[in-house]
């Protein structure tokens, strides 16, 4: 492993969103001949205290995730409920690539580290177990970054 | 790995279209510490053979390889030179993931079985010790897949 500002260079997840995951499932298992955990709809705003451009958002998704290789696992993202960063790339570009993922330690500090870099945060929130958030390094490189967090026990 | 039609279910390479391939490659080892290699750029069409929408194109293309785990490697892409589906992704949607990538067998085959499925070709050709095609699974799976074949000794 890389020893770097965020202190990974292992990415653990694609992810892409789709405006119709049950659709796309079908399709993934179809040609790759791979199970599908989901899909699963994340919690409301009061569990996930999801925020997006730095407001509290309604917005929630539905996820499916299938393993694409032997530490690698494809995220398949539909947006439903409101703004969000997955939604606003569906309306932008359509079905696509939204991030690559890394599991870091430290969130604040990685994404200051980012900020100063002049990648700014543009979603965040939590999930059972752990935390997310996504720099939108779009121009710097060429994808949305997500940091994945899990909780300390 | 998974029996299906396509004979892989592994992720080998995610690859990224960028405008500007000398300061993404700068910004990815300043942020993930890893070494680049390249860029390179691509031979002329003679040498490469590169078809997009069945034509041949002089489009070219800056690449830079990033490993990013233990089995994926992350491809940067600057398309140069003419039409190809790096250039009208670039146009389209700015930098962004262009496709994932597998190792297959039996080139012809896998685009036959994609095709009946309604995913096209939409680009091919060759580079040293193999070949390349991109199926346009946009509307089907999100994201365009890469084939990629080694050329038997």
């Amino acid at each position: 492993m890389a020893t770097s500002g965020i202190g990974t260079n292992v990415i653990c997840q694609v992810a892409i969103v789709v405006g119709d995951i049950d659709q796309a499932v079908r399709t993934y298992a179809d040609i790759f001949g791979v199970e599908v955990s989901g899909p699963i709809t994340t919690g409301p705003q009061e569990e996930t205290n999801i925020r997006y451009r730095g407001e509290p958002t309604p917005a929630r998704a539905k996820l499916a995730f299938l393993q694409m290789g032997p530490q690698l696992s494809l995220e398949l993202i539909e947006p439903i409920g409101g703004p969000s960063t997955w939604q606003e790339h569906l309306d932008k570009h359509g079905p696509g690539v939204h991030h690559i993922a890394f599991q870091i330690e430290g969130m604040d500090g990685v994404l200051d580290y980012l900020t100063a870099k002049g990648i700014a945060t543009v979603q965040r929130g939590d999930y059972k177990g752990g935390r997310y958030a996504y720099a939108d390094s779009r121009q710097n490189l060429g994808v949305v970054l997500e940091l994945l967090e899990r909780m300390k026990a």
